[in-house]
This record gives C-alpha cells, sequence and structure tokens, in this order.
C-alpha cells in the first residue's frame, strides 16, 4: 500500500467512520485532490482495508464548453476503469448565477452540493467524500479574514459535517486535515494518472486563485510551514466556535424558560407567543459574557426572522443593546421590519408591523435596513 | 476642539475611564501615534473635558545612537511645552536582548512595559496609555496569524488590560478601536507637529515592518478596508477569548472540586497534594468540550509546573488523551520533568521524580521534551 493510502485509512479511522456496509458518494472533478482521493479508496478497498458500496459523482457546471464536457467524459472513464459506479449531471452554472444574480464561485458551490446532496439521497448513502486539502483550508482560512470574519469563518472547512438531517448523511473531507496539494498530484502521478487541470485554477480575476497564487507565497516568505499554520488555527478554533455554539443555545434556552417564569401564564398570550417565538429574560443574558449573549440573540433573530439575510453585526449590537438598564420600551427594527421590543425584564420578537407589510408591498425591503 | 480629541474622548467614555482625579502615565515614543494621543490628551484637558495628572515617558531604547537621544530631549520638550511633567530613563535593549538570548523587538518591547510599570507603580498611576492604533492591531493579528496562534493571538491587543495587580494599574490603548495611523500622522501636521520617525520602521529585517510595508497592501488588493476587517475580527475574537476563559476556570474548578470528593480525605495526603495542585476528575473532564477542557488543562499544567514554558499544543493533546478510557496508569511526561498520571477516575500532577531530578543537573532539559 502507498503512503498516501495508508495516511488516508489513518484518518478515516480517527474519523470514526464505518470500514464496511457504508453507502458513500464520492465528488471527483478530475482535479488531483479528488482524483487522488478516489484512487486511495479504491486502493484501500482492494486491500480489503475497507469494504464500501461507492458511487463516484461528478457535476460537469458546463462553463468551459468541450473542455467541461471532456472533463466529465474523463471522469466516467476513470470510474469505469477502477469498477466504481458513476453519475454524471450537466448544469447550466453561469445561468444559474445570473438568474440568482450570484457569483460564478458561490453558485458553481452550491450547483455542486445540491447535486451531491440529490445523489446521496437517491443512493441512501451514509456519507459524501469531497476532496478539500490542506491547502484549500488554508486559503478559505485567508478569504473568510480578508472579509472580516469572526470565529465561524476562521475556523474553515469542518472536516465532517451533517449535509442532510433526514436520512442524516455525513459530508466528509478525508484529505482535509493531513493532505497538501503536492502530495495529491504527487500520489497522481505515481499511479501513473495525468489528472485534469482546471482552466480557472490559474484565472486571478477569482480571489481564491490570488490568495492561492500571490497571497500565500508571501506569506510563505514569513514562515514557510504557513499552510500547516493556519490549518491548526482553523482547527483549534473550530473546537472554540463548537463550544462556544453548544453554550450559545444553552443561554437561549435558559432566557427563554427564565421569561416563561417572569411572565407567568397570561405572557403566554402576548404577540409574542403567538409568533411563536419566546421571549427572554433580561437578566439572564445580560449576566452572560458578550460573545455568547450574542450568539444566544443571532440564533432567537434566526428563529423569528426564520433566517439571518441581510441581519449584520450592527443589528445584534443594537438589539444587546435593549439590554442595559433604563432601556425599557426601546424598540429596535430589523432588515425586513421585524421588530424587538425591551419591555421591563422581557426581550420580544415582535415581527413585522401591518402596517409596514402593507406599506411594503412591491418595495424593494432592501432599502429599509438599518445601518 | 478638533475632531480627533472629540474621537478620543468619545472612547474614553466608552471605556468607562474616569473623566477625573486619575493619575496617568503616557509613554510617549516620539512618533506620530503617542505624539497624537499626548496633543488630544492635552486638548481635552485645556478644554477641560477631562481633569488628569499626567506624566509623559519616554524609554530611550540606545538602539540608534545620536538619534535615540534626539527622539528623548524632543519628547522631554514637547511635554515642557505643554505643561506636562516627563520622566526619561535610557536602557541599553541590545545588550539586553544579547543577555537574555531574546530578539531585538521582544527584548524592546519588554524593557517598555517594564519601564512603565515602574513609573506607573511610583507615580501611582491607575492607568498607563500608549499610542497602539487600529494598524497595529491588524499588524499583530496577522503575525500572530503567521505563526499559527490560536484565539488568544488572534485576537490581537487589548484595548484595556491590567498592567498590575497591586496596586492595581490599567494598561489602557485608548486609540486601538478606531484611529488609523493615516489619521494620527494628519492630527500631528494639523497641530504644526513633525513627529519623529523611527527608521526601524523602515527595515525590512523586521517582520512587523514587512508586514505593514508588503503583506497588508497586498492584502488591500482584495479589500480596501482590510484592515478594518481585522480590527473588528479581533474585536470579536476578544470577547470569545475572555468568554472561553472564564469557563475553563470554572471547569478547572469543578474538576478539582469533583476531585476532592471522589478520593475522600485519603487523597488528601496523596503526593499530588503535597505539591498543592489538585488532582483533577476524569468525567467532568471528559464531559466537557474539548475546547474547555484544554484551557482547564492548560491552567492546571501551568499551576503544576510554575509557567507554560516549553509547553506544546502536542504535551497538552497529549494530556489530554489521558482521559479516553482504558488510560487507567498511564503517564504523560512534560518539558522539564513534571509528569500526569491518570488513576482510575483521577488525573494527578506528581512533578517531577526524584531520580529526574538528580540526574539533569547540568543537563539541557529541552532534551526530555515529548514531541
Amino acid at each position: 500500500m502507498t503512503r498516501f493510502s495508508r495516511n488516508l485509512l489513518a484518518e478515516w479511522q480517527k474519523l470514526e467512520l464505518p470500514l464496511a456496509k457504508a453507502n458513500v458518494v464520492v465528488g471527483v472533478s478530475g482535479g488531483a485532490d479528488s482524483t487522488a482521493l478516489l484512487l486511495a479508496l479504491t486502493e484501500l478497498m482492494k486491500a480489503e482495508k475497507i469494504s464500501l458500496n461507492l458511487l463516484v459523482a461528478h457535476l460537469d457546471h458546463n462553463l468551459r464548453g468541450e473542455r467541461s464536457k471532456d472533463d466529465a467524459k474523463w471522469v466516467s472513464k476513470l470510474a469505469a476503469r477502477l469498477n466504481h459506479r458513476f453519475v454524471l449531471k450537466r448544469e447550466n452554472v453561469a445561468l444559474r448565477a445570473q438568474n440568482n444574480n450570484d457569483n460564478l464561485e458561490q453558485s458553481a458551490r452550491r450547483a455542486r452540493y445540491e447535486f451531491l446532496a440529490k445523489v446521496a439521497h437517491k443512493e441512501k448513502a451514509q456519507i459524501v467524500l469531497t476532496g478539500h486539502t490542506k491547502d484549500d483550508q488554508a486559503e478559505t482560512v485567508l478569504l473568510n479574514l480578508l472579509r472580516g470574519s469572526g470565529i465561524d469563518g476562521l475556523a474553515g472547512i469542518e472536516p465532517v459535517r451533517l449535509l442532510n438531517e433526514r436520512p442524516s448523511t455525513l459530508l466528509v473531507r478525508p484529505l482535509l486535515r493531513w493532505a497538501r496539494r503536492a502530495e495529491t498530484q504527487k500520489y497522481c502521478a505515481d499511479e501513473g494518472i495525468v489528472a485534469r487541470q482546471d482552466e480557472m485554477n490559474f484565472d486571478e480575476a477569482y480571489s481564491r486563485v490570488r490568495v492561492r497564487r500571490q497571497l500565500l507565497p508571501l506569506m510563505e516568505t514569513f514562515n514557510g510551514r504557513v499552510v500547516e499554520a493556519l490549518a491548526r488555527t482553523a482547527w483549534l478554533l473550530r473546537d472554540d466556535a463548537n463550544s462556544l455554539t453548544g453554550d450559545g443555545i444553552r443561554l437561549l434556552r435558559t432566557a427563554s424558560e427564565k421569561a416563561a417564569e417572569v411572565s407567568g401564564p397570561a405572557g403566554v398570550r402576548t404577540k409574542a407567543a403567538k409568533n411563536k417565538v419566546p421571549a427572554l429574560c433580561v437578566e439572564v443574558l445580560a449576566t452572560a459574557t458578550p460573545a455568547l449573549r450574542r450568539r444566544a440573540l443571532r440564533n432567537w433573530l434566526a428563529q423569528g426572522r426564520g433566517d439571518l439575510r441581510r441581519l449584520e453585526l450592527v443589528h445584534l449590537l443594537a438589539v444587546d443593546g435593549l439590554l442595559a438598564k433604563g432601556r425599557g420600551g426601546r424598540v429596535v427594527e430589523l432588515p425586513g421590519g421585524a421588530r424587538v421590543l425591551r419591555k421591563g425584564r422581557l426581550l420580544q420578537f415582535l415581527g413585522q408591523p401591518a402596517e409596514g407589510k402593507a406599506g411594503r408591498a412591491g418595495n424593494d425591503s432592501d432599502e429599509r435596513s438599518e445601518k
């Protein structure tokens, strides 16, 4: 067995993934990373280290005409040669981006994960694999840093996360924590495979490409192991972020339970209760740390509004400001029209005012967002 | 009043610093940042917005011969002209660095803060001020990122922290959260003051200078407001880090209280108790999140060893590994010779073995550190 596939097996065990009887979908673009992943999985299956029901999935993004089709054919042939089943979908990602007013990279990513989720569902797959490496991790951390992300962005790509709730499918990146891109390339070459080159990997119009080709090389002049350093930081921050997220959820629960006590049975019939968003107890929140309070409020607002779209830090801080002394009776209006009211010891989510709803028909509600 | 000094006053109030009757030491190098801070404070005092007993402190690092002396004279004259008291110390920082086998930047920083702490003590100062700006914050975040820091490093410079325990002196950076370096320069220029230029600010042998002159400009081609973005990230992470630190300390307390219950009065006479480092209860730690567990263990090891010198993540993870099932009777040895033992439901800090102490006389104990 090669060192690369032994490393993959070690990570597979660390991640406590099943060694047998799992339906697994592997996303393969034809680039060196996902090709190396597929080759190493095949090696482990042949050596009877793992026994998976494996399906190779390829999305043709249709961004580069004939070359896109050639990539798809190439992956299809590789899968056939390795004795794996293969599924292909062609999608016009450029059109999708245009329709959704989205950028091309984001649109391509969404199309890929939707495709993988659909295939996984049909296949009753427990696991979906992608070939992200440590280099992808470092790039993601930097792209998020350039945006001024908080801890969740800086924690980068998750090695394992839930892709679907039901049936529960895991999205796993088994190369993320150990493999460098140079290693996937070398492994492909050693196996006699010439992986496909995505020309977009050289188009410096994409921020990710510039991070890879300009920013990281400059950072390497400070620390030759900066990719490792960034991956380590991401890993530490991921644990920190998970800890804070859990505690934020618990704080939210406590604050709403205490609010129910405070308001008593009369409180149940308030407008807030009608909206099914519980009121929160001010003291419980005010005595928590700002970090946990912001997380609790963020989750609460997501419940009330249905999502977090257009909710920025400034709005969160405005709601947080209602917890200070002497803010009884104050209201904060959120983008989209929902409002939060401080009433004595309670914080109430009011939803959109009725007149606001009527008045905004046909309007661009973006105009209403607080800055 | 100028906009700059109004901004300073607003931040002063946000930080809840005293508006009167405080003894305040300002560290002034003569560069634009600290000079702007001094000028703005003077403006606020003249306008009777604040009333402070102010002392200007300057450390001559003696790194640039006559130029260093000229800087000191310049600050002394400025202080006199503004009617402030002035204190100067000259220290051979290069020699200090050599003696301590330290790098020059670190040595200079240590010398500065020691000097400020001494002056503050003598002066019975409640507050020590330095002129760090948002640009310093961004540079610090990046320098720590380049090293692969965890959240505490990425949270950067603290706007307020304790400088001394007794008497309790605050170290405050009242420009950090709002002022850009360009603003301090402009404000000095507007006030007709030509601040001193530190030639070391242009010496690209220093990482900080290269971050300022190479890395940040490249990052600005991705996001023109990247300094603001980094400062915002630092601010969010600071709150997160503080929350995790507090919870880590609470977890450590719970784990040692529970261990005392588990071991009963007999446990008091163990070697661990003799060392005054309490044993920890394995279950309490094992059910906490990895983020909090690592923090609790780190604090516990710092107590046991006296400091965290040469303790790396790999050691912390080895101790953490003792919490897993079936690790009873296992020992982890730490750099310097102290050991941690898992014994049933307890984790015990054993200190250095007696033979180890004898055997290591004159040896380089670095050789003993686990990698």
